[in-house]
């Protein structure tokens, strides 16, 4: 899971610019970022592990200067270790110039094209897909550099939003199936792009359009070619990008993030009431959908649970003796409004359950008197490496168990998720990749060479 | 504005404990914070600027030893410059030991006490009250602790809440209204203070009681005493604790701030109500109001700007131009939600006035088709540094203008406060001080002196 | 053992200067360090533990505005743990402004002092005598700044050399004897003052005269007024100042650091002349002593062992497997030169003996046919806080072995101490405090109180 | 200009090895280090801008785990700007696994070699030559590494020495004429290589051999094998190393440094006697050449000018004015010694002629009568990347001017350089690259093609 952005803006200011997008693309990945710039012939970059806020201190985004900026945020590694392995943009010198690469998504016969380069003599410097994808264009080269993208993509399978800065031009890309998300917009009459329109919102630039499924664009500042037309009838887009990922004040693919959401809670109202006093929503992002629910339903709307916004990446873990004792460092819940109640906890999704269990337990502690819980999307029964960073098929909590099994298991009173149907109707549409629901996978993006 | 902590635990582990208190206490300020403990004779702090994840990285809350510890966060300082002049604790040594003091309060006085000291040759090294109190401690003290806090506290004017580290024994104190909230727990026998209950919670210590107005505590592991009466017919606690200082999850004096923040804006919907679309809550304190606002009201809640969680304290500001393109950094509002509707905008109160326009005119830049402002606590009228990190009277903006110059000035439809009345029904009780309201402030809390 | 430096400069511009005397003088302390400016009635500060260069990164220097300023750098801490116990300068407030106070040496009735202020009543923020020094001033100031100083004075016994800051004004005094160093300078027209004279040459100061032993002085910026006369006649310079603890470009009292090493060097070959090869100094004050020895014995000098100039304070340190390995990570001899050389190796004094038996070693394993030591000061029997971060007298080779024993204990086939009576000759006089020596300290610097 | 090192050591142990074998190599470059490991199958790795003790604190050396590490350190980058552009070592993955590599030297032809590269579709990260290398070695991979390793050798032109990590295996190479140095150790059964064998020195390691010229060996831990013989008869060793680049204690091609410069010190005086009062070095590296030349002419040695130990890379500059004043931050003359005297001051070289201005002036300020600039290597009229941190031919002050012109530039009163011959006797051979002197390149390590 990552966050993409890309932006034209005067000369040597585009860095500032793409430093406010990364700030509004933090939710899809806190674990690294970096900007890359162009100026003037030559390409600088800064990359390091940590937040936003952390990385570019010190006034390092001034010393990145040119008119055209990509940047990049990073969920979680594979697995840590090698240093900057998984850190992105990817930048690189070519027999054009200079290429720079941000990419969100997973490329999933990346294995087999990276071994298929190895045999053919390349070497990869980190784990990147990002990288394979580089490799691949700058060997794919012979006229031009949309023919070599363009060939590049062709080999590709699996989920990608791209975004390219080659010399004072940027080419923004997505998947055949538009898996993954990316939007154009305008600021003072130059291009940006970004995962989501929050990035826009950011820094006071407009939305333009979404970049269609398969298409491939290409940008220089305020001129915008399509390079390959997009063909929005195979729109797939992830389903969890509705449900969890994207930002609430985001839209994508003409979607309002917080009205699907919303909307959602109210027909999962409709689908499983309960007689209850109260609706709460798993923090943060339970709330929308326990708002539609609360609406729907009639049953007051109230924050049940306070998180504590000052607990960042760098908190000392309590040690096993103060979670015996109930720490509660991170959530703590309202115990006098919630004790004897009857409460519907509405969350997004289980995937694990283990933070539900914990929430259900944490306000029967408090005193609920029974608690009930809704889950804004279908059961999570299949795995996949496309839309999550994945948890194996054995953790997944309902791969493994029936609806009855895992209300126990989370120690609910009853249990009860939305169906696909009402979650489609919610969202206004069924062009979503939701595999993870049903284990079926538009075709062509999961490899099977191995 | 501070935040306050002090707890008993076993050998050499209680500053992990009270770091964890910190954090829950964060919220009461994010500029500075310190921890010092008492280790067999001898005490040890660490004090500086920054949040408590900053402050205390790298393993130096476990250099920290000892089975005894105070600890302290802050606001704003006063007046930026000489290093560690507002830093808290205050560790000296004295005849009889070593002393550890950490403060929340304003002494109105100590300026007067202060230079009554230095008449008569005493140095300060800081601008704290915390240090004058502790000074006039040591001087004061002839053959007790106990009566060198109590002709010490004797002389105070204005509001504390007082913890006092001595020889394996802990003092806590409040001023003569319990203007300033302090409360006890307990945790596996031991006896824990702080400013907040949500403090307890954090380490898995139960409520025992508050302290009362006046009242002044010894402490010593399990042993509790009560060196002078409370009276808790004085009791005065700074409303403004109630409207926006306390966490919600926690309990001042017996009331559930979550509670009483809610039916606040239960009593505002009964008092001026208004046809309207949507409530919506101004991050983040107005949001239990605007909760209350919504159930009363009957019209819906929802979540209509959203935060970004991650934009913190070392966030480099936006250059005008930016600020011209109107960015939306901090907040962003759902504009598909928003437009064309009628908005009732709840927040807890209004002080100077400028953020509130800010966030009329992100809704009406959104589309908001009308919106009407209810404020969950009367017009600030008074400035008291004796409550909040106050501004000048000139720069409260319900102290120079009328209710409608007001509502023109944030660009409302209409502007309406709950009435006092309403307020102290909402909260269960009329004893609080709220001289911000009125201009009318309990018996000798202000220092007419000078 | 601390340097101390306080300088006039231009409006807001003295930081920047007394940044570099602190450079200059870091020899004398690397633990600590920190500047107090006088900025127009108000002081302002920084201190903390480390280099010079590591505090005052991040243009932390331009921020300390001000005309005045002083500095301090220090050695060690006796006893580590409590923050900021041991870090100078001491700011504080009395009642005629502020006040800001450096220090080096050692009250020796500095403990009993304490106690007869914490009997009346005062507290102590630090383990500093500056703070108890500071604390007597602003008790004692009746009248004048002048007299508070010099009755404060009078009660101190030990050594010191002392800077006071007040309001625009800087004080500089030396204890009776002169046993600390402290020099006058000046640069465009405006005094500084430092514990030696390299300070003067690294901000391109002239030396001016020092300040006498037992003599107060009153400087506002280019205007010097003598407050108390000194006693020339009583100069008892430490010796130690003269042996390692001064940088060899500073002339303290009129003598040249470096010439009356190089000259007890001389001396040292003609005392207690041996035949060999070559001639090495024990890295880094044993050089000057080794320089002079070669000289006047006609033996080669040579640098027979390289120290890393890198290695600094945050070296990693080998484990012991390692040091069994004989790792040379800091020095490592020259093997091919030493290799069936006769070695004579000088150093300034033999405290403990440990680290010479290492180098004795160190030349053994390199080849050395045979290795004679030669120390530029006499045997060190005795112990006194007054002039060194003190060991124990059991600690010191010289005051529990004989000299046969102590060369069988270094290794060495010869060891050969310089007489007192050659070092005063060296050194141009007899007016030092040579007390590690003799056991004879003057009268009146050590307490016997207690 | 750089340093290398690798090392075989127990299990997960050789990164803390390799550390101080860094360290003790780390006057071979301050900007930047690095250390890759092996372990099991995998490669992990840390490199940052700063020194050894900067990038390698917080415990990161014991994450880096593994029985095999090699590391790096790095002079100047020639041009700034993209991160890690300049910091070995470089790893990667490849079609049999993983691969580490640094690198010391400069590869003439590696431009047109990159763009060889890069016409058949292959991109850089980096403008390291040692990227170009290994790409190379993985591109031209066949059967084996050890034909892939030296078919890649066979086309490099310039100066190299290289170890390359593979799996449980390490390769060193030194480049034809032997240009840059490469060492061969051996510590508890098991090898190490390194630069210069100081670094043995420092970790206890014992040294074997030389890496001989164009000589290609592979190592498996406690086995070595040559996997192409070397021909000492071609050596020509960059004459800098000699003079100034490695550390004194060093044996490089089984001559002692520190010897051949004490030598060149005792030519020097021969060739060109004056008739002076004391012999000064230039710190650092002209000390060895002066005590040499002290011993021969018997005019008596002395350090002249001390240096600042504490004044490192995160210096604070001083302004214009400042150094009007004469500041003598990092160097201090001894003026009470130097005055009225006639010095013969000596130098390794004298290249630009800049720092030899500036110390001729601060001897001629602190009273000197005389100053004889005498030097350690021949006039250097030649610029060539080959071997030094290259100045361009312009900023040679003796390729634009006559000694006569260097002695008034300097203001020396009298200048002598030693003859070439005179070097070669000193050095005990004349098999050096030396055309930095004369011209005159070994054949082909220069690349004609652009």
């Amino acid at each position: 899971m990552s966050g993409i952005a890309g932006i034209f803006a005067d000369k040597s200011g585009a860095a500032a610019y793409l430093y406010y997008m990364l700030y509004a693309l933090q939710h899809r990945g806190q674990q690294s970022c970096g900007i890359a710039t162009y100026n003037d012939g030559l390409m600088d970059y800064h990359k390091d592990y940590g937040l936003v806020s952390e990385v570019f201190k010190d006034e390092r985004v001034s010393t990145l200067r040119g008119n055209l900026a990509i940047g990049h945020v990073r969920m979680a590694s594979h697995g840590e270790g090698m240093d900057f392995q998984y850190v992105q943009p990817i930048v690189a010198g070519y027999k054009h110039g200079a290429l720079g690469m941000v990419h969100d998504g997973t490329i999933t016969n990346a294995k087999k094209l990276r071994n298929d380069l190895q045999e053919n003599g390349y070497m990869f410097q980190s784990n990147l897909d990002t990288e394979v994808i580089a490799t691949m264009i700058v060997k794919n080269y012979k006229e031009s550099m949309k023919q070599a993208i363009i060939d590049t993509l062709d080999c590709l399978m699996g989920s990608y939003a791209l975004i390219i800065m080659a010399q004072n031009v940027m080419f923004a890309a997505r998947d055949v199936y538009g898996i993954k998300p990316l939007s154009i917009g305008k600021l003072d009459g130059k291009y940006v792009v970004a995962s989501e329109t929050c990035a826009f919102d950011s820094i006071g630039a407009t939305f333009v359009r979404d970049v269609e499924p398969g298409e491939v664009i290409k940008i220089s500042e305020d001129k915008l070619e399509v390079l390959r037309a997009g063909h929005p009838e195979k729109r797939k887009l992830g389903v969890f990008e509705m449900v969890y990922i994207a930002r609430p004040d985001s839209i994508i693919d003409g979607k309002s993030i917080y009205l699907s959401r919303l909307n959602a809670g109210k027909y999962l109202a409709k689908e499983h009431p309960i007689e209850a006093d109260l609706v709460i929503g798993a923090p943060d992002s339970g709330i929308s959908f326990a708002v539609g629910y609360a609406e729907e339903s009639g049953i007051p709307y109230t924050e049940g649970i306070i998180k504590n916004r000052y607990v960042g990446r760098t908190f000392i873990q309590p040690n096993q003796e103060m979670r015996d004792l109930g720490v509660k460092i991170k959530l703590n819940p309202i115990k006098e409004y919630i004790n004897g109640k009857r409460i519907v906890l509405v969350d997004d999704s289980i995937v694990r359950g283990t933070t539900m269990k914990r929430t259900v337990a944490m306000l029967r502690e408090a005193g609920a008197k029974e608690v009930h819980v809704r889950v804004g999307s279908p059961m999570v029964k299949y795995s996949s490496n496309l839309m999550m960073d994945t948890p194996t098929r054995e953790e997944l909590v309902a791969a493994m168990h029936t609806k009855d099994e895992i209300r126990d298991i989370i120690g609910a009173d009853t249990l009860e998720y939305i169906s696909l149907e009402a979650l489609f109707k919610a969202f206004g549409g069924d062009d979503f990749t939701q595999g993870c629901f049903t284990g079926i996978f538009p075709e062509g993006t999961l490899y099977k060479g191995e």
